[in-house]
């Protein structure tokens, strides 16, 4: 039987993986388009333009089945020549340091998503896991403004909520949450709750549902018919346009990453991030959501639920490349 | 006449010139035995230990009249050989980025004072200039216990209310404030309120007062003598052992340094930082403090209105060696 998504443009609107050829080739056999590829978290600026260097490099070396995407233009060119586009973002702040005039060194180089914070409060902006939000700083505003003019766009994932609610209302361009799920669905720091959702999505904005364990209702054992029923769910609370894939799918890394990215060198103690277990390993990906090509179950499990093949195809691809359109072009 | 400073213990808790040697020599003729230097607002890491370097040589180069003070020892030593003690400070956390491990680094390299903020919010903390103060954050409540484990002072002069009143709650050790004025004396978002003034003192905390114009009454054009009526009056607020001078005293520079201070490379468009008529120069020091000498304008001031001279001494030093050793010894 033919895959369903052959011939469709699908876009997972993040994943952080430790990519080797074998993982790219099931990606685009999956018949996944492009992905906006996590580089960096705690990187400073110099050892971030080095992970676009290594990515260069890495999409220069299998030529034949990767490319750079700058554009939503690549991403069509990449489904043209049956390539998988890589789109590239940071999942922080951290890079740009104190100096706005490195954001658009950064896009230059080709990034095009960047959060404004990883958790934790940045110079820019308050993190999910603060007690106490700042929202938007005075230096976040510019940053705001730079990102606005360049086309990156702004992704509030990991986030806190005031800081949401204020990116969204300071944004010219509408903002996205790459990879995150509604409180409604499942209450977690990382969550968003209804009311950053509808004001996302009247200003335009995207929110790219997450498969990382911490983000589903029971975790691990989180069933697909649940996940889809609460993409339908929100489709009649914010609209079908709103809404793509953000797996964050974190594949083939060893246990000191996960603590990596929880810990960066910002504490001295042990933190255990959205494990309330204090789990030190990478939570089990959902037995349907393992690798990059599972992107079909959920494709299966929305159909089943009653959703037309049309919007399917939307939430799988269409609809992030509306929204980057409005940001990247 | 002699100096009357000539046989005392003399500190300005806080200047930031572009030094010569001839202002050395000044500020040494003038009775002073150590100054806490600003190296560093935006400088980034690598920059910071560049800085560092720069003032080593710099101390090298006249150490016949200079030396670097590690500790409170160092600055009898100085005194003793009638030298000019230098204490590093930096003005912002700029130069730590999201690395907790740099404070060590920076402390073994002579760091013995840094502020958590400078005006704008940082990773750790928030600015006076800020619409909303974050107050400590997850990663500055870390660099607190560290900078506490060490014994570098946490120095809280251009952050915002909450966040002082949260980094005194926090910090095992008494904090500094160490150039600012009361709100009582001149409101500005710099000054510092009255609620702030008894929590800072009751812990064991410290201010240095400014002759900064923005931080006076009537600015450039403020007298000595309610310079000095304000000292009395703080005195009787919170103690005398709690009260030292941290002059902020900024000169030799062009124009340019005082734009490079409000703005670092933050943002595209000019913020004029306290110049409320967008003054894009330095202020006019008020005349009777226009070098480093002219501490002893100080001296004569707090006498005239009745202070007795042991008592000017301990503001004028011995305060500051006091509160220094419960830092870093």
């Amino acid at each position: 039987m033919e895959n369903p998504l052959k011939n469709q443009v699908i876009i997972d609107g993040l994943q952080y993986c430790n990519w080797n050829r074998s993982m790219f080739e099931d990606a685009l056999k999956g018949g996944l388009t492009a992905i906006h590829a996590t580089l960096v978290y705690w990187e400073n600026t110099q050892e971030s333009f080095k992970k676009i260097e290594d990515w260069k490099k890495l999409i220069q070396t299998n030529n034949d089945i990767l490319c750079h995407a700058n554009n939503t233009k690549d991403i069509f060119k990449a489904k043209e020549e049956n390539k998988l586009a890589i789109i590239f973002g940071f999942q922080n702040s951290a890079p740009i340091a104190n100096d706005i005039f490195l954001i658009e060194k950064f896009f230059l180089e080709g990034l095009r998503f960047m959060q404004l914070t990883y958790n934790n409060q940045t110079a820019l902006a308050g993190g999910c896991f603060e007690k106490n939000d700042s929202g938007i700083s005075r230096f976040g505003n510019e940053v705001i403004k730079e990102m606005n003019r360049l086309g990156m766009v702004i992704d509030l994932s990991h986030a806190g909520k005031k800081t949401c609610l204020d990116a969204i209302d300071l944004s010219s361009k509408p903002v996205a949450i790459s990879h995150a799920n509604p409180i409604f669905f499942h209450n977690s720091k990382r969550n968003i709750d209804d009311e950053v959702l509808i004001k996302l999505s009247d200003k335009g904005g995207f929110i790219g549902l997450s498969l990382y364990p911490y983000h589903l209702k029971d975790n691990s054992d989180c069933k697909l018919e649940e996940f889809c029923e609460m993409i339908k769910k929100l489709i009649d609370m914010i609209g079908l346009e709103h809404i793509g894939i953000g797996s964050d799918l974190c594949i083939n890394w060893d246990d000191n990453v996960v603590m990596w990215m929880r810990n960066g060198k910002w504490t001295k103690e042990i933190d255990y991030g959205e494990s309330v277990s204090k789990n030190t390993s990478w939570p089990k990906q959902p037995s349907w959501f393992q690798k990059g090509s599972d992107i079909i179950n959920i494709f299966y499990g929305l159909k089943k639920i009653g959703i037309n093949e049309d919007d399917i195809f939307k939430i799988l691809g269409m609809n992030w490349i509306n929204f980057m359109k409005k940001n990247f072009g």
